[in-house]
């Protein structure tokens, strides 16, 4: 694989939408992801079961995950004790966001800068007290770093000193993430040209964009052009925080891959089969609204992906 | 400017539609773009009125907005009976469409390559017996330049030929089109780096990308970065085939434009003014979806956009 695409949609997805999914149609659409090549999913959220019912089965979710070969499980956690459950269900990375913009922190967490930095180092610790084979792999998110709807402008200077803090905090890596999809390629490029300067190449490989503006996938090509590797995205697009109908919030996965994939980048996953889990993940939503241009096109005539066909497996869901 | 917006939705956008606009809209629409910053226009295409009801006033129209300042007036031309009624109508730029799938060619034009370039050759004839300072610009464009839906694959070494021979045939540059929306960002970059080589630079700078695969804006930032300096797009990414609810054909203007401004590419265009015009627009045709990110979604708080507000002007519309 020359690219890894992480799959938030179990996660960033679910947590946006209404309608509760059920714990078996969450574990056929994870199996059927991994069927289709997706080696990374994000597959839950360690928060109280009253702010979000949507995932309230997360541990059972990451349990199940983590039974699948070849599949990182990853999970994101609001705080400490969030992170004590990842662990405690075996989570193979887990993530903390940490809002660029203070005010984006308060409004969202509840906590101010010097409170998230002082959960990540709690984290590290718990992380440390586990014997070597199963510590999960830690990253800190930089959520806002690209601008705030609170806020406006989040300099660029703050999102460097927050990404030293992290790794200093005892991060294994820090993570890139338009939460308000406010990027645009030429910030994309600064801001990783930025981080890099600071923390190093190896503590910043990836990027979490929306596609609010329309330019997800731009911000996808400027981003992997700069020599990132792992790109977030959800299938259909979903969640994200859609303003509008046609406007998805989340990169859709399905249009990522395909770019890549005609690109001649190799993302290790089988378009049609992608596309098959689109249709099943769409019955299961029944109404909800998915997104994306590549699965209603079709592949061009002749379409020939970077990625050749796998010996095909039997799909997960019924 | 840093780059030319070349807006087509007046000729590739109403052409698409079933509803014909009527005389006065279409003036409204493309003073209301001239009056935001939009330098260049495609404003019809001189077919049979038979074959096209909705473009059958292009003579008109095109006259109509060679009197607006500083507005580049842009026709389609299918033949060189068309490329006659161009010249007498005034246009300042006729674009001779040729397939570079033979297939398609035929399918579409009911023409081999040899009668389209004997078509360029006319046509460059009739415009060199025009005096010096009435000459219109004559691009040649390249269409399904980057694959066809009836042959799959078209090979570039094909594609670098058609160039040379409009070249040799009188036009003035080529453009690349890619109708069927099967470019990539890698492709996109290939393309142009082979044209250059056979053609020169000067011969090539603009592209017509399509978002029938989602992947318009990653393929203009492509472009873009590998040097070209002109971009078709529509407004609302009205025409270029859309396939069903949610996918556009054309690029939208409106997030090209966002899109560089936030770059800090200068696109001499008022974003504020543009999205006024697309509600106008939006108006004007009643029902006829039209697609788009960046106006839902607003323009980010505290934006600065690299083209300098301009001072007020009265719009056209009424």
């Amino acid at each position: 694989m020359n690219v890894l695409i992480s799959e938030v949609g179990p996660r960033d997805g679910l947590q946006s939408i209404a309608p509760i999914m059920s714990t078996d149609a969450k574990k056929a659409w994870i199996a059927e992801m991994a069927a289709a090549g997706i080696t990374e999913i994000e597959v839950g959220s360690f928060v109280p079961p009253k702010l979000l019912p949507q995932l309230a089965d997360t541990a059972e979710i990451v349990r199940y995950a983590t039974t699948l070969p070849g599949l990182t499980v990853a999970a994101l956690v609001p705080n400490a004790r969030g992170a004590a459950d990842a662990l405690a269900a075996g989570a193979h990375k887990i993530t903390l966001p940490l809002s660029c913009s203070e005010a984006h922190s308060l409004a969202n967490l509840r906590k101010t800068h010097a409170q998230v930095l002082d959960d990540a180092r709690r984290i590290a610790e718990m992380i440390r007290a586990l014997p070597e084979g199963r510590r999960p792999h830690f990253e800190g998110s930089l959520s806002t770093a690209f601008g705030c709807t609170l806020e406006g402008d989040v300099p660029q200077a703050k999102v460097v000193a927050l990404a030293e803090s992290l790794m200093a905090a005892g991060c294994d890596e820090v993570g890139l993430a338009d939460t308000t999809g406010y990027a645009d390629p030429a910030s994309v490029r600064a801001m990783i040209a930025a981080l890099w300067g600071a923390v190093g190449r190896e503590a910043l490989t990836g990027i979490h964009l929306h596609n609010t503006r329309g330019l997800g996938l731009a911000n996808v090509l400027a981003a992997y052009d700069a020599g990132l590797t792992t790109f977030d995205s959800s299938l259909g697009g979903l969640g994200g925080c859609p303003f509008a109908p046609g406007a998805s919030g989340n990169i859709v996965t399905e249009d990522l891959v395909f770019m890549f994939e005609a690109m001649g980048v190799r993302t290790g996953i089988d378009l049609d089969r992608l596309f098959a889990v689109r249709e099943h993940v769409a019955a299961a939503l029944g109404d909800e609204p998915l997104y994306g241009f590549a699965p209603l096109a079709g592949l061009p005539l002749g379409f020939v992906p970077a990625t050749p066909k796998a010996t095909t497996r039997e799909g997960a869901f019924a």
